[in-house]
């Protein structure tokens, strides 16, 4: 098999040969910030195949209708992607379709490509695009496009919105004596939520891939890794991930189960790095809290539970103040109503038990106090009636979080 | 049609005949504190008929279990109730059991009254009850029952948890020249949502209705009123609702439509307005939303959509903020996915439109945000796709709400 490895320092597209990207300061906050980068721009040296996933927000934004209908065509390639923060293009009617529509032809024209270019927009529901400081910033970014690591890391920070980490993550691999990659960038922070979050990915790799096994190699990794996390339960209008493979290597996974599957294989580790950087960067996230989910009777059941626990605000908050109040961890458990009998429940905080047949094992009660204070351990929930079992990475809940979204 | 009213002031259980009441600091929470009231007993002149409606969390709480296994035996009479607050007696495995049967036991023995007493918890999860101090608790208040007003207070009292203020309302009608009442007394505050909230509810009436009425009026009167009502999204495994009906006035609804009417409106009058308390009095809210899903193709559909838009944390943290942010409230009701189209979508705050056919408008801002910046207001969602409808009353999350819940 074989062997597929994050690599250290990643720095963004510029890992993966065969790309260019640019990322500019617009200000389509509209605030006269003239400093903070808000328009990324991505190309390819030549057109590629490409896939993508989306909310399943019946709100849907503009640009992901739009970069549904460019992705649904048959034989389709893109030029890449063109992507703002500041202005989600939600909730913004026919106009916001228009918008959308005209931002994508806009960076085809600025950069003399024939292929269309995917469009994404994160950031405040419900305000028109400023089409001026769109144009004049997709200009500018055409202008800067470059496969420097600067520029790179300008596209990665540009897509930003309440993150205040950039992040990247790029696998690599070896085969035939060549390398390999698949590199990624991504923005979270808020309506962290599966399917999707408000969250943006990103992924390019060299290798060849046509459209269905890009599609197919997405979703599957989508649902491994950005739809098992959640920071505070709210869906989002705009989630968008893309898979861009511009085919440099000359290599066809496709022609090679074994390629095939090391290419799965890195898809998956970039999404997975991602998606934990997302919930590890939330907004106002203090601890990291992975929570399974075991012996349902499927794991349809286990990821209600893991889903009720994971968002339930007084479990949130207990962690938040670290206490090891299981009460409400066995509480939201029951309301996921999937048919829990107390006498058949085990809980864990890391390895140590606190409550096992149903009955507390208060001897340990310093042991979890200690294991919640961390900035980041498991809590393992068994129902013992099945094999069904569910992974959710979720946080804490904190005042700064409300203080944070109580106005934009 | 009969006229029901609530009166002004209500005083609890003493406002309806045939019934004692106390209240008695018994140091259930164990903290030496002899001064807080903690344990309540309600007793009548003669056995009632009762009906209740219990939270449906799969981990339900040992007095729930005790009270259903009384109130399914035939021709069931009960001699009244007494619960305690401070510890719920949830999570405590046979114990637990044990421990619940025994106090309503003890309530027979100090009382000296033949048939069972239901039993209800409220408080912290997952600890032995303390039964030395319940015995004497019940012990003092067999002692102290009274049909006076300051008995009745003390019970309302000593429901309470983390609640600010005692809950009580009651309703009166007149039939044939003779006052009746349904009388009530509540506690909420934290884990309140819907089937049901962390919430007692005792209800008492002197009318003379069968088992099976009861609880058909008051399973309709939950699902109107305690059922829509949500501050945290959390289910308790302690919900419950009691209605107890001792028979003194000798009036029989079931003999006269109109006076099973005025009961049933009675029921869900006293039922409403502890609700409303319930909610107003939520753990740190500042402030109480009503609001309306309307157009929806089904009730059921417009339930997901109020629940979450209501139970959205960032919905309520931008009620608490006083910002008037739609896109978040069309964004959690397009998670509901339940179809919402957005150029059939209307938003309304109170009568002001923020969105009409999908299409902002914006120059309604200035009235949005005086109205958001209410202690109480109406939001109305309208899918103009039927005539499905939900009301739920809600709140804002504020940041005292997470500093309150992070540790107990």
């Amino acid at each position: 098999m074989i062997q597929v490895q994050l690599i250290e320092n990643p720095q963004g597209i510029a890992d993966c040969p065969g790309f260019k990207s640019a990322g500019v300061a617009a200000d389509i906050r509209e605030k006269g910030d003239l400093q903070r980068l808000d328009l990324a721009l991505v190309t390819a040296e030549q057109p590629c195949n490409a896939a993508g996933v989306f909310t399943l927000n019946d709100v849907c934004a503009a640009p992901v209708h739009v970069c549904k209908a460019i992705l649904s065509q048959p034989n389709m390639k893109v030029a890449g992607f063109v992507a703002n923060s500041g202005n989600a293009n939600a909730a913004t009617a026919e106009q916001g379709m228009r918008d959308a529509k005209e931002m994508s032809a806009i960076a085809q024209l600025e950069t003399g490509i024939g292929s269309p270019f995917l469009v994404c927009s994160t950031g405040r529901i419900g305000r028109k695009l400023p089409m001026g400081k769109i144009k004049s910033g997709i200009a500018a970014a055409a202008h800067a496009l470059s496969s420097e690591t600067q520029a790179s890391l300008d596209a990665a920070d540009a897509i930003l919105t309440s993150d205040t980490r950039r992040k990247c993550a790029t696998a690599r691999f070896t085969y035939q004596g060549q390398t390999l990659t698949v590199a990624g960038i991504a923005k979270g922070a808020g309506m962290i939520e599966p399917n999707m979050a408000t969250m943006l990915a990103f992924l390019t790799t060299d290798l060849e891939v046509d459209n269905a096994a890009l599609k197919d190699t997405l979703v599957q990794a989508c649902n491994q890794t950005f739809n098992r996390i959640s920071i505070d339960g709210d869906m989002s209008t705009n989630d968008t991930v893309l898979l861009l493979a511009n085919g440099k290597s000359g290599l066809v996974p496709n022609d090679s189960p074994e390629l095939l599957q090391a290419f799965r294989e890195a898809v998956l580790q970039v999404c997975d790095a991602l998606a934990e950087k997302i919930v590890g960067d939330g907004e106002k996230v203090t601890k990291l809290v992975e929570l399974v989910v075991e012996g349902c009777q499927s794991e349809q059941d286990a990821e209600k539970v893991a889903r009720a626990v994971g968002n339930s605000l007084l479990v949130k908050t207990s962690w938040y103040g670290s206490d090891p109040n299981w009460g409400r961890l066995a509480d939201a458990a029951g309301y996921a109503r999937v048919g829990l009998k107390e006498a058949c429940f085990d809980i864990h905080y890391d390895d140590v038990p606190a409550l096992i047949g149903g009955l507390p094992q208060d001897s340990n009660l310093a042991q979890w106090k200690a294991i919640v204070s961390k900035k980041r351990f498991r809590i393992t929930l068994n129902l013992n009636q099945g094999s069904g079992s569910f992974r959710l990475l979720t946080s804490d809940l904190s005042e700064a979080y409300v203080d944070f979204n109580k106005s934009e």
